[in-house]
Parts: C-alpha cells; structure tokens; sequence
C-alpha cells in the first residue's frame, strides 16, 4: 500500500465546497468518482488538509489518499487531470510515508482574499474576486490588521455556530498586495476557525470603507464576542493557497 | 427621439452568442428585455457593431439604441448595469447624432485571441482562454503573419459556409504579446470574414506548434480556398476588443 499527496487547485464556482454533501457537486466527490474508475470500481477514501465552503476557491489544496496500484507518479498526475473536470486540477503529486496525514499534519494555512476595485465589476472575474466600487483605504486596513497578527482568542472573527471549543489561534502574517485594481490579503496562520478568514476581510474591508476606525480592532478581538466584528465577507473572493507541513 | 451608443463587454461563456436567437441566451436578448423594462414595456431594437458566437467574449462591444425617455447619460449606465446580469456590463453610453449607425458605420475592429501556455490548464481561466501545452515557437508564428497584414482575398480564412461574395479585406495590425504564460494575438482590420479571426489564430497556432512552415502562409493565401488553411481555433480564445468609427 501506497500513500499519495496531491496538491490541488479548483474553481469554487460549481462546487457546493470541498467536502461530500448529499445530491451536491462537491470537489470531494469529483476525486472520488476518478479514483473509484482508476481502481476498477473500489471505493477511495480522499483526505483533505480541510474542507473549504462553497464557492471558495483553491490554489494549493492539499489531499491524500492510499493506492495498491504501482502506477508511476507522472502516470497518476497525467491520469487524474485526464479523468477529473476542468475545474480541478492536479498540480504535483508524490509517494508519502504511510503515516503522513493531509488534515491532522498540518502545520499552517495561507490564504488570499481578492477584491475588485474596478469602476464597473469585470463580467470575467465576477466569480474569482469581490467587487468593491467605493475607494478603499489600505493603510487604515493595514494599521487595523495589526491587532489580528499574533495569538488571540479569536472567538470575535468564527461563525457564532460553532461547535469548537478552543479559539485561541495564531496569525503569523497579515499582508495587503496591489495588483492595479485587485487589492489581496494574504493571511497565514497555525489553522483557522470557521469562516475566521472571511470575518476578518469583512471587518478589514469596512475599515478600508470607513465604516470602522482601525483603532477599534483591538478592542474587536478583545471582546471575544462574534457580534462585535463586522461582516463575512462573500465566499468567492476567497482562495486557500497553501497547506505546510513540517518537512 | 435621441440616439444611444454604448460600449459593452461580456463573458461569452453563458451565452449562445451576441444575436437573438429562439430558445437561446443571447447578449442582445438580455440587452432588450432591459432597455424594454425602462421603457415600461416597449421593444426597443439594438443594433451592434456585428454578432459574435457562442462562447466568444467582448470587451469593446458597440451597439446602438433609440429613446425618446430623457434619462441623463448617467443615469443610463448606471440603470443599464444595475438590471443587466453580471456578464454583460456597460462601460460607456453617450449621446449620438441620429445618423450614427453602430453597424454601418465601422471603419475597423480589433480583435484579441488569447492562449494559456500553462503546463496545466488553469481552472480559473478556462473558458477565458484557450489552453495548448506544447510550446509555441512564436517567432515563427511573427514571420508567417507577415503574409496576413495587408489587402488580401481571405477566402483561406472565411467559413466555408459564406453568403458574402466579396472576401477581400485589409488587415492593418498583427501583433503577438506575451503575458507570463499567455499568449496573445492582436489584429485589427477594416472588418472580417466570419470566422477569420479564428481561422488565422488556428493557423498560426499550428505554425507555432510545428505542424507547418512559416513560409507557407503566402501559399494559403494566395489559394484563396479554406482548405489550405488550418483549423478554426476555439472560440472562447476571442474577444472583440474595439470597434472604430469614423470620429
């Protein structure tokens, strides 16, 4: 028996998210089905470093899964990209120790938030970036990010319905990148809570809108309290980019 | 009664091309059934610069309209975006002399066809772009369009399908630009066959691959038969970048 790790990327777009949910095209099942045709009708179980929502996008998801077929590496990345849709790619793969694990291995998470800042929203880019006409402030988003870099219980920024107990998390990096009308966030961190990504871009992006002053972050974070961050920001500005592990 | 002209992009990927057809979703259709919302009911015709086919995107569209509603120009792009969908968006309207005519009235158009040369397709792009993963040998595909520019009978590069009888054309610029992995392919002319953009790109792009000689173009030419030519390039490689008029 084999173990392969496989980095990904996929479109969101189509995808009602990562994980396999009843009468749903899901990134999961897509794997699945492809791996079920190359073992002949057995069933693979797939594991991902975490599930992403729907809509969400990847750059560079991590997954795993165990084989009994000794088909050579470039074999599997050519047959996977041949069999799976368009919309997810296989970008490397490699023969792992049984014992490494895609989701309980991880040791951080980076990901990229997208807005549009274009006049008029893109017709091409609709789906792959959060339009946001109104001018927006990066230096105040700056200032404020620095409140969420560091360890925090970060109860403020997770969805109210959460069932985990432990919020505390450390964010390494928190950095903002112009690219003409795109404005990034590059976020990485030890792991994330649920949709802790999305509420801090919601919060910072009503900063750079001015509807908060970058000074109220700390007290934000402070309050360990959902309510008292601003918005989730739409799913599909958001891109997971890179899974570590330790080497 | 007031003449509007109006500048539009679209995302051909939702669309079964510019021009009304039954049972189809069609860019000119979507435009209608706005303007005859504003107009509380009454059809209103649109009239663009040409159609393009399914799949095909723009982002230099010219169409015109009638009105006898005295809605400032402002106004107009701002109701027109608000009620169109997300792929068709409005980047400019201005009022026109009633003899302008966005059809009739062309003096060229520039068209750009677009490549990824990615070793694996981007999932982000892929209807945006088209992808050939063999590397291109673009000098040579420079060298064979030097026999496109210029005044010339295109038969070679018209569908072979046509009703028009006159097929010569001037083709003013062809231009290749590289943009990291993409490939570009820029060509502006006083008006073009029906599918001779792609019949070029499709060309050259087998000239780029190997499969035939830079020199060879002169000849395919010259036969003034769509058999000598390569094939029609996908169509949502193209997009219809500017339309010019005499100022």
């Amino acid at each position: 028996m084999k173990r392969l790790k496989a980095t990904i990327a996929y479109d969101g777009s189509g995808f009602a998210g990562y994980q396999v949910q009843p009468d749903s095209r899901t990134v999961q099942l897509e794997l699945m089905k492809v791996l079920e045709t190359i073992h002949k009708g057995k069933v693979v179980q797939v594991v991902a470093s975490g599930r992403t929502d729907a809509k969400v996008h990847a750059t560079g998801q991590v997954i795993h899964f165990d084989t009994e077929l000794s088909i050579p590496i470039s074999g599997w990345l050519k047959a996977l990209n041949v069999l799976l849709p368009e919309d997810v790619r296989v970008h490397s793969i490699e023969e792992v120790d049984t014992s490494f694990h895609a989701r309980y291995h991880t040791t951080g998470k980076t990901y990229r938030y997208k807005w549009d800042r274009s006049q008029i929203i893109s017709p091409f880019t609709r789906s792959l970036m959060v339009h946001i006409k109104q001018p927006l402030d990066v230096e105040a988003m700056k200032k404020a990010s620095q409140a969420i870099i560091g360890t925090h219980d970060f109860s403020s920024f997770c969805a109210a319905n959460t069932a985990v107990v432990d919020k505390i998390r450390t964010v390494r990096r928190l950095d903002f990148e112009e690219h003409g009308n795109e404005l990034h966030m590059v976020i990485e961190g030890t792991g994330f809570l649920y949709n802790m990504v999305r509420i801090i871009a919601g919060t910072l992006a009503e900063v750079g809108m001015g509807r908060r002053k970058a000074e109220e972050l700390k007290k934000i974070v402070a309050a360990a309290d959902r309510d008292a961050a601003g918005i989730t920001a739409p799913a599909h500005g958001l891109y997971l980019e890179n899974v570590m592990y330790k080497s």
